[in-house]
């Protein structure tokens, strides 16, 4: 590989934890990186069937010198469940894995998240390092230090908080993934787009109008910057009693579709993506989002070439039961996060349910 | 039952949260001291099956004006494991119950530690009450914010660190509690004991001497008085970095005897009971222990009518090897905890394997 070449290096400070996010070229294999973050004799690598044969190899180099343990799980969001983060504790504990041993997850935010939680709470907590290989992951899910399983009633309804000891991004790993896994990613951008506005917005849908790819000059500055907007909020609300709120726009649609259809049918992004569209159009409707604004938005949408409306064979009223298992549940009100303008994204516990189901079924593919 | 008594209210003052211990009589069914702690609609009372008959209803009838759930765990330690949590997630999940709601573990040892680990994980972390129905429970395992479950290879492997909102202490819970169990928490008492020194240690000394009951007068000022030496160790060091690791005083060689038979053939603190006569015989054999304290020690464990030493059919160097499983290795050392004198114990790093096994060795019935 070609020497590692830093594009930016962010910090997220917390008062338990400062840690980098280190974003640039041929990360993947710099040895004196590691070094900074991982001082123990062992390490156990945490990949998936995708991404092993592509990059383990080169993980594995850099760990010569130590009992460096992998545990490979299968690949999608159907198997971020209790049996893979059981195979971790197993491999943990089979090949005597101490207090102080570093786990790495290398992959997607499926990955990023079952092995979090597996270190969160292997011995009560040991170091992990995020080495994010998918632009979602990249621009969202490896920042901020949510972890989770999903349960079959519910996405992420196990999990923690525990921030990492560094997050990794190695745009380089974009060049293999897959255009679909690709342009999944871009739904989470289009959120910090939303969420920041201004002059983001429109580099956001200039880079999406210029077909976004993973050679584009933009990538790294429009990565850097969803880093950074989370990293900004999450300072601001580590657990979610404020402010992180904002960065669950399009979420809760988007997780009732994931558990509905088994965590199987679409990836994590897509799912995303239509979510956006319904708070987007619920925020039209009926809370003053200007025409323009919602135009924009579904023009981005569109662009992005992902998924916008629901398929015709998803029952709403069984959707909107499954939203009622969501965590962001509080005292029986329905919580959404809705879009005022570009750049302006507020919580509202007052949306009724008659005028979500209403919306969703305006989603509805034909409706 | 009769009015609640309130014997003493201890707190443990750590930087994220602050919570009370509260210790006195019928207090089970005390409605206005739940009230400061729950402002959830929701609970869920998790206990077992030796409990639920005794005591569930009076829990129950506290909580009459609210949604109240319950899961029945298996009694036992061999139940602390992946199914029993699973089994509280189900129950949570299939009740609808939110990110606000409160879990309330009545029961020993074990329920309080799969519960306070199912509210730490569940939806990233909801509040939790210790309830402690056992003595043991009451000195020792609902205190400090230590939850679990047990791995097959190892004892207290999967957890975390995750402090109740209350510990509510009924005194009146260990009339029903059977002799075996009641004797069992003498260990953890006997630890403290061991910890504290002086007046403390004598204090227990006499009341072992003096036949120690459920209804001893001496009983709500020792439980209060464990209670009191943990709070002041955790508060310094609440996820065992430092001085928290002299709690764990006996415990090395227990959780191995505990994983070696499947967490079926001793009460956890019978083990301890082992295990603490064991790590005397080592203090005494090598690392200067007098031989005063150490006759009192044995003395002490003897009158607890508890066991001290290791049966003939445990296979010495499985039982080391185990060991070298538990969550206190650092970098391949075995770091232990000895006494130096009663009320002076330390984390000793440099105990060779070869003088472990010696004393093992010395340690099996009728050597």
């Amino acid at each position: 590989m070609a020497n590692p070449d830093i594009f930016q290096e962010l910090r997220v400070a917390l008062p338990a934890r400062d840690y980098p996010i280190i974003i640039g070229y041929h990360l993947l294999s710099a040895k004196n990186i590691y070094e900074q973050y991982v001082n123990s004799s062992q390490v156990l690598i945490v990949t998936n069937t995708s991404i092993a044969p592509l990059y383990l190899p080169y993980l594995q180099a850099v760990f010569v010198d130590k009992q460096c343990d992998v545990v490979i799980l299968e690949d999608g969001e159907h198997c971020k469940n209790q049996a893979s983060l059981f195979q971790i504790y197993d491999a943990l504990l089979a090949n005597s894995h101490h207090r102080d041993t570093t786990l790495l997850a290398l992959g997607g935010g499926v990955v990023g998240d079952i092995c979090g939680f597996a270190a969160s709470t292997y011995q009560r907590g040991v170091n992990v390092l995020q080495i994010p290989t998918t632009l979602l992951a990249q621009v969202d899910a490896s920042v901020g230090g949510k972890t989770a399983i999903n349960h079959p009633a519910g996405k992420n309804m196990i999990g923690s908080f525990y921030q990492p000891k560094a997050v990794i991004i190695d745009i380089n790993t974009l060049q293999s993934l897959p255009e679909r896994e690709f342009r999944a990613g871009f739904a989470e951008i289009i959120k910090y787009a939303i969420l920041a506005g201004g002059d983001f917005f429109y580099t956001v849908y200039h880079a999406l109008q210029g077909g976004l790819s993973h050679s584009s000059l933009e990538l790294p500055a429009i990565i850097s910057h969803c880093c950074q907007i989370k990293a900004a909020i999450v300072q601001e609300d580590e657990r979610e009693s404020g402010a992180r709120v904002l960065l669950n726009l399009g979420h809760t649609v988007a997780h009732a579709l994931e558990a509905y259809t088994g965590y199987k049918r679409w990836l994590h992004g897509e799912a995303v993506s239509i979510g956006l569209y319904c708070v987007a159009l619920l925020s039209y409707e009926h809370y003053g989002l200007s025409k323009t604004d919602f135009d924009a938005i579904q023009h981005m949408l569109i662009l992005s070439g992902l998924p916008c409306r629901i398929p015709r064979d998803i029952d709403i009223n069984h959707l909107y039961a499954l939203m009622a298992h969501d965590k962001k549940i509080k005292d029986d009100k329905l919580p959404f996060v809705l879009i005022k303008t570009l750049g302006h994204c507020y919580l509202d516990n007052t949306v009724k349910p008659a005028c979500i189901l209403k919306i969703l079924q305006v989603a509805i593919e034909g409706e």
